[in-house]
């Protein structure tokens, strides 16, 4: 299994475990409340972007100074326009720029010279359109460290807090005003999402599309975004991070009281290809980012309608407590479909308590069915949906409440949205409406937004956003210590010697028996084994050690052994160690006459256990990513594993052995003996440690990891690494 | 693993094995056009379901006569009101009922005496109550047949059929006319896909919804559909089928000219209690359902969205010839989710040739990236769409066309869409559109629909129709002859004899032991072995047999043996197997003294192999259900099946194979041998046989099964069998 992906570790250095300085915060007010705005490149044709972006400012309630720059005007829109940054009158904290790229540092150091503490850049032509433009871009940075001011975009469509009415951008619609901020890494997805918005009601406090983050990234601005009180919820749109650590530091932070969604593209080959030939961002894998996702109490979801269906739910409710749901519903079918999804989604529909019962029973009449789906049946009026949802929101059997309406002429969706809002108010649970249809449920869905319950048109799409909501609640509520991040002064002087020998020698691969020293060393529990150089040494060290014993090919070239039919196992006495040594090394001489042999390793045969691959590769976004998963021939059909970003907290270790399927086989099942779990937990730690405390080690696994039974510890049956940088030729 | 589900052998008995007979196509005319027809329990009052009826015969365009039926009144909108359905002149080929139920039967009786052909009953009442209700709908279904009618409901909304304007339904919306036949299992979500339809432009040519089923079945009306010219495509809605066999077979025709979508909900614990508790139609297992739509070419959808958004790919344009595509966009980011979403289900996203990127080059100009998804960037204008998708669907690198826009001030997605139909008008494979948005891209939508471009909000739901038109054309294009069906007669006297001699002794579980001799006697390949009753027995079997033997316990109650500790494998010597007999029998008895131990199974050591599981469980939906999968260990945590309904076609045996994870261990994964895959397709073959000649046969199963190298065979090595009926008691 090939952990690392060439391709990036030749390309750029992954980031180490070092811990990253967080956002400062301050100096992002500009994009938020400034007091006054100057748009370099105004213009005063309608249809330029010059002129969009002084119309937007104009148009949203801004209340700052707003001063058109343009030395061929003298008036953009009813202001006056100036012929420089220079010229224009204080307060003026924001520029935004929108002129050809060449002509941007100078534009940018008059900014500097002016006082100007933050700049949106939306022209393109930088970084996003090769070396030249890269250079270009650098300039920029340079300029504004100079003056310590900080720098939106370049290549951007800008910022929006719908709330100040500040709005840089030249986008010809605007969402709602609601509690969502969405930052999209695409301005056309930005673009696009902001149209759909507007078409379903839902409302944003903030809008980014940051282009290039030259300097402001997405980070910055969600830690910014998580002092602003009229958003409740932060929606990313994410093709790409640059620094994957200080995006996790920060949404460690965030995540603590503002729930974070994030939409992640460019996962699959297809996808990164599209991603990499439309930014200059590089994506890593999915995994990665699954995994630092977790780690940061930040919630994942597969699809745009997934992403906002999620924020309304957060931004509008609680989240729920647990996994108890009730479905209230007028229809049986679509209590199905929600019953089906919920149950998928790991969510419980346990039935009414007695006393529900009979409050539901006063409340329903005879003939409403008081499982769970609670169907009322097609006659239910708005009056019962109260009383209905009143009771179940009440009852303590239940976390979260999903009210299902089909329309039908007994009921006035409109109606029932007022009635559910009398319900929930007050209601320390969430509610969750879902109103099936499209245009007898129009006014429904506006007068559910508007009482700030979430209106979903399909089932499957309430249950989603349930599910999102109580992971980000599971998230927040567990307790996330910063895992410590250890270094190499901790290894024994032994250990530093053998590391030292191995750099020095410049191979790239080791082999298991290159390995063996450094692992003893350092107190792996390896099983025992000695390099054979020929058959009577393989007869002698058998003898040291005691049969049965493995017989391995070493060999830096072949480091799949068993696929090349380069290992015995169970020999049994040093004789037939002798006989097996020259049975595996002459075929694979004649197959293989481009690889150096360097003999046969012979090891101890290990206790039998639960066969575990445990392994670590270099991410190119997040640095050390540790693996663990089904070991053995499982290992690359089954794909049963779980990845999480080094360091490792011990709870980190534990989630991932409970994420894969071989954890189940661990902890004991069909009559098995539970294997000894908190070992694995041990090993993961120090593999987190050794990934940290060894840049130059760029990936290792070992496989098979033997999991003995509880209290008998485990063996590392099997090793192999592969070294990068200065020191290492492949 | 327990594969039968105890609730329901216990209270029906599933389908067997004979060929259903198929629906009478010819009768269901009057559903679809009928000369005339009679509403009886017309009402004059708005707001009474017997006035909506005749309001929408009205008002839709049918051009049949109409005669409401009240004696109690003379006219109902305007038209002539009959005291009876004997006093209706001719012509008269419907009857739709909405009377109370006890009043039913006698209304029913004198639409026979009048010559009526078909009857649509809406009145609720029956067995949907409970078991009087059942007795007054069985009275129902005898007189249709003595009079030769047939009836649609009772308890139902009722049929429209949208071309010849005919509505038995008093639903108060209809969705636009189009090719799409809806059948839905719950009104309710009829009610609000309709609604959900008229808003999106969706168009229907028929619409049912069938309530209790006690005639006429969502089978029938789909055979019939078959036929009908204006139906491209059938979506279904479902929640239990009755005679899922006669599904089968007529799903099995229809799909050969038209595809059939289904959405089947109830599959999980909760959603199955959502529908029994519903309507009195039984859920089966999702996976025998899956199972059943797979072996007769149905294509299953998870989500109402998913089902429409298919439904209008099939019924709009050409299924894909493979899996091969083009994603035409303005952005980058909908770009990486489209192939994020199409990876994901098997496609491939190949660059255009070097002719296909001259072409795109010089209608495209200079800056559009010609990768795939092929990017014409912000300022794509119409005339570049309709020439870049005319190119692309002209060359042969690509099967499908997906065009993405986001709209933006660039462009108009009207325009856009006008030339995407000119570059579709003519092509000879698919091409579908995705315009993000809302507000921005409602015309646009709606001029996709007039030119029948399938259009979709979300990259992401393009994708999942593209893939079900992609496995609809799959599914047709591979031949898919009808199993033949196997009987007893085929069994050699001697297992015939074992098998009488089994249900004679009244057994419900049938032990490893008992079962030998039977599976000896139909040449199935098992491990030799003998019952051994005390030590010296298991030395004198092991001395004939040859060691190395295996030792299992032999109880009926304990079937799961290793999870007792009943099993010893590798036992040596004669006198190792003596001395093992105690070792195995003596602590069980103590754990288990309820348990009869017959003794211990000494068993031959097989040959080693890759272990699986084959099993038979009767489905009460669709009969046997034969399973095969990873076995051992790895069973009940992997969950690695597959199924299929027998009898089986040995292209069923192989695709089960394929879709199973260990399936890819038998092919000889990592430097393993490839197995004897082909022994296994005949062992399956060989008990979908067993399971539809003997329908005594409750379950069983072979656990595991050793599959040898190719050419080598395989061991049964462990088998299990539960007995039912009158013989056999638990």
């Amino acid at each position: 299994m090939d952990l690392i992906d060439e391709k990036h570790t030749k390309t750029m250095k992954p980031p180490d475990c070092r811990e990253p300085s967080p956002p400062d915060v301050e100096s992002l007010a500009p994009f938020f409340e400034p007091r006054g705005v100057a748009v370099i490149g105004a213009s005063a044709t309608p249809g330029k972007l010059g002129y969009g972006v002084v119309y937007n400012l104009l148009s949203h309630g801004y209340q700052g100074q707003i001063y058109p720059v343009n030395p061929h005007l003298d008036e953009v829109l009813g202001r006056r326009c100036y012929p420089d940054i220079a010229s224009v009158p204080d307060p003026v904290d924001l520029a935004v720029i929108i002129i050809p790229a060449k002509a941007v540092p100078a534009v940018l150091r008059a900014c500097g010279e002016r006082g100007v503490r933050g700049v949106v850049a939306l022209s393109g032509g930088f970084a996003e359109t090769g070396p030249e433009g890269q250079r270009l871009q650098e300039e920029l940075i340079r300029i504004i460290h100079d003056y310590n001011m900080r720098l939106v975009g370049p290549n951007c469509v800008g910022v929006m807090n719908l709330h100040s009415g500040l709005d840089t951008t030249f986008v010809g619609m605007r969402p709602p005003l609601g509690p969502i901020a969405f930052l999209s890494q695409s301005g056309a997805m930005g673009g696009a999402a902001i149209d759909w918005a507007r078409g379903r009601g839902l409302g944003f406090s903030y809008f980014a599309s940051l282009g290039n983050t030259a300097d402001v990234t997405e980070t910055d601005i969600m830690a910014r975004l998580a002092h602003d009180e009229d958003t409740h919820v932060i929606a990313l749109y994410i093709e790409g991070f640059h620094d994957g650590r200080a995006f996790m530091h920060t949404a460690r932070e965030v995540t603590r009281t503002t729930p974070i969604l994030a939409l992640k593209v460019g996962g699959t080959e297809a996808g990164a290809r599209a991603v990499s030939s439309h930014t200059a961002s590089l994506a890593g894998s999915n995994e990665a980012y699954r995994a630092a996702f977790k780690q940061s109490g930040v919630v994942a979801v597969d699809t745009v309608s997934q992403l906002f269906g999620a924020a309304q739910a957060l931004a509008y409710q609680p989240p729920p407590a647990g996994k108890s749901v009730a479905v209230l519903t007028n229809a049986g079918g679509p209590g199905a479909i929600a019953s089906d999804a919920l149950a998928q989604l790991g969510f419980e529909l346990p039935m009414p308590d007695e006393a529900a019962q009979a409050a539901l029973r006063a409340a329903l009449g005879p003939s409403a069915q008081l499982v769970n789906p609670i169907d009322m049946l097609g006659g239910a009026s708005s009056s019962e949906y109260e009383a209905a949802s009143r009771i179940l929101l009440q009852s303590s059997t239940y976390d979260a409440v999903i009210a299902i309406l089909v329309p039908n002429s007994a009921n006035d969706p409109a109606g029932v949205a007022e009635a559910l809002a009398r319900a929930a108010s007050g209601a320390n649970k969430p509610l969750y409406a879902c109103f099936m249809g499209d245009v007898a449920v129009r006014e429904g869905h506006k007068r559910l937004h508007e009482h700030r319950i979430p209106p979903y048109v399909f089932p499957e799409s309430a249950a989603h956003a349930l599910a999102a909501a109580c992971e980000w609640q599971c998230r927040r509520t567990r307790a996330r210590p910063q895992p410590t991040f250890p270094t190499q002064a901790t290894w024994p002087a032994r250990a530093c010697e053998i590391r030292d020998d191995l750099l020095a020698q410049g191979r790239a691969a080791l082999t298991e028996s290159a390995l063996h020293p450094l692992l003893e060393a350092l107190d792996f529990p390896v099983a025992r084994g000695e390099l054979a150089r020929d058959p009577s040494e393989a007869a002698d060290i058998t003898k040291t050690l005691g049969a049965p014993v493995a017989l391995k090919i070493a060999s830096p070239q072949l480091l799949h052994k068993s696929d090349v039919g380069g290992v015995r196992l169970n020999v049994k006495s040093p004789q037939a160690a002798a006989q097996a040594f020259g049975e595996l090394v002459t075929p694979i001489i004649d197959a293989h006459p481009e690889a150096e042999i360097q003999g046969v390793f012979v090891q101890r045969m290990a206790e039998p256990g639960v066969e575990v691959i445990v392994g670590m590769r270099r991410d190119p976004t997040f640095g050390p990513l540790i693996l663990v998963g089904a070991g053995g021939v499982y290992v690359e059909i089954l794909k049963d594993v779980a990845m999480r970003v080094a360091p490792l907290a011990s709870d980190d270790a534990r989630d991932m052995i409970r994420e894969t399927v071989v954890g189940r086989l661990l902890r004991g099942a069909r009559g098995r003996p539970r294997a000894d779990v908190e070992a694995l937990v041990d090993l993961l730690l120090r593999v987190s440690d050794l990934a940290c405390s060894w840049p130059e080690l760029a990936e290792f696994e070992f496989n098979p990891v033997l999991v003995h039974p509880q209290g008998r510890g485990l063996t590392i049956v099997d090793a192999r690494a592969i070294l990068r940088g200065e020191h290492a030729s492949r």
